[in-house]
């Protein structure tokens, strides 16, 4: 895989929390127009495929990722895109990429999600996550649900083998036991980063919030598959030393996901509770009902959500045409695009790179 | 109390599945006009004070009311109206003012919402409740939590004393115990009614969604105080003998509830799982954005749920200059709204009784 280089990730020369005006992370560069801002021309100097299905685009959370985890969350973005497309191009369905691409991160250590998860103020491990089907707005989702590896993979159960949306805390690992998927020791969920920093949130002075900004990896996926049916998939550890039972955004549909074929679909990262007072990823799509690109519609709602309630954080964002956006106003987000046989990614706001599928899948 | 008698409440003579027209029921047309289609012309034929705040528009569930329970269900809306009315006419905010209806409402044995909740597959009672603060859109939540006998008070304490928005499970009990709520035996919040019905539906062939039709007494409330301060609340038992965890909208932030201060408030009752799809709340005040009035936002918003994902419900819907609509698709829904120093409530479809609130406040 291609290397992130230090002097590429220079941080935003605006005030960290100003909405981005990074136009070139979005499918508005990609058609027929020449990469400029990366500095990897030779992997950008070519023209792109005007075929914008099938897409896929990830997200690894919105905050300040350390810079020693920056390239291991690039990479984590890429492979997980990667591999959400390689379904796609097979002709599996966007549900199918979703997944596939959540569940790589939830497995990736670097992200808050399955292992890696942040922890409660008790110590221990409770996570959400949601997915959501554009052809027939069916979700499925579960909150604080215990000792899972894959969270994305039981929302998806519950979407497919109930009549309900959401399952919570031991009504979803009951569930989970009647659906056979496994429970796993907790301490396999938990790496020494998280252990330390639920430490140091521990003393009464702490700010979990604001400490949050340091690892807020939240990650979740938005595609669109070769029949243009549409899906989303979020997943998340949740809050730094939250409190037992704290559910935030992501099991919330319209809030931490939507998805619909006639609209588009979204998958946010951020304070999750500024997301839920706006219903964020419902708002977004909202603007692009009233005619907005994902861009644009991104733009907006990240915008009104640092007006109306001071949150930070990003979103991918997809349309039914294959149209896509990653957008932001925190300092960072991890995010990867694979469409047309390139993989896009970046951590800054402005910051591009991209590669072919190719070259990747063989590196990888 | 004024009766309501047998021949007023004749079924709609519609479909019962249709989208109702019944335009009376909204404040279009308490300005000036005389009220041409109740039963009761002696309480209707006179004119409306113009001074429509404060207002409160209360629920008590829409689907199909036994007959014995029509009398009370009536009853028991039109005094938690009365009663959140009082609150705000003595200068509370809007806020105490859906608190303290729904508080009634969920000591009242005739809903499905604190006691009298339908019980989960296992017998057991599991409870959401939700408020929101349409001023600073801060809302405070819980999902399946046992052993509380107003669930809406809680759901206020986690918005008040936490920095979160939504408490789970054993964790919102937890919390519960830490603000000093007493724990209630789970006897005590079980009907003979609510049990009766459990045993009904634990038969394999049995269809506890249309048998929900039968008792979806989901409670709410939106009300504007005399600050023009919006807020609503909404608290549920849930549905017929679901799955242990199941959360169903009341507990979702723009599903179950939402205020904002700039548009207006709504609390829906109904199938959950098709109002969380279209995040039915939300919706209806985007239509309200874009400049549709209460009733039709609300008309909208449910024919669009029963259009995408054949859901059944209704609402209750407020704007800032104190506008109201009470709308349902279902047969029935027993509404209340108090405004003027009048009481309005209905409960089939084009059914509105009007009584002065003294008159109210001195027989009950």
């Amino acid at each position: 895989m291609m290397e992130v280089t230090e002097s590429a990730r220079a941080p935003h020369p605006g005030p960290a929390h100003r909405l981005t005006s990074n136009s070139d992370v979005s499918t508005t560069a990609l058609k027929g127009q020449r990469c400029a801002t990366s500095p990897h021309s030779g992997s950008c100097l070519r023209w792109i495929s005007m075929s914008l299905l099938p897409v896929i685009v990830v997200h690894g959370g919105a905050g300040y990722v350390p810079r020693k985890h920056a390239d291991l969350s690039c990479k984590g973005v890429s492979e997980a895109a990667r591999a959400g497309y390689v379904c796609l191009r097979d002709g599996l369905s966007a549900m199918d990429a979703v997944v596939k691409a959540v569940t790589l991160l939830e497995d990736n250590p670097v992200f808050n999600a399955g292992r890696g998860s942040v922890l409660t103020h008790k110590g221990t491990v409770e996570m959400d996550a949601i997915v959501m089907d554009g052809c027939t707005l069916s979700s499925g989702a579960v909150s604080a649900v215990k000792r899972i590896a894959n969270p994305v993979q039981l929302a998806r159960l519950v979407m497919e083998k109930t009549s309900h949306l959401c399952l919570t805390a031991e009504g979803a690992s009951q569930f989970a036991r009647d659906m056979g998927i496994p429970e796993v020791d907790e301490e396999s969920l938990i790496t020494d980063y998280s252990r330390m920093r639920w430490r140091q949130n521990l003393s009464p002075d702490a700010n979990p919030v604001e400490s949050q900004m340091g690892k807020m990896g939240t990650v979740g996926a938005v595609a669109v598959d070769l029949q243009g049916n549409i899906a989303c998939a979020t997943s998340t550890g949740g809050l730094i030393n939250q409190m037992e039972g704290r559910v935030g955004d992501t099991a919330c549909i319209g809030c931490g996901a939507y998805a619909d074929n006639k609209v588009g679909a979204v998958s946010p990262t951020g304070h999750g509770e500024a997301i839920m007072k706006i219903t964020l990823s419902r708002l977004i799509l909202f603007y692009m009902e009233q005619g907005k690109s994902a861009k644009e519609a991104a733009d907006l709602g990240l915008a009104y959500m640092l007006d109306r309630v001071q949150g930070l954080g990003g979103v991918v964002v997809v349309d039914p045409k294959g149209n896509w956006a990653a957008r932001f106003n925190s300092l960072q987000m991890a995010w990867a695009a694979a469409q047309g046989d390139e993989v896009h990614y970046g951590l800054y706001a402005g910051e591009r790179f991209t590669q072919d599928i190719q070259q990747d899948e063989a590196q990888s």
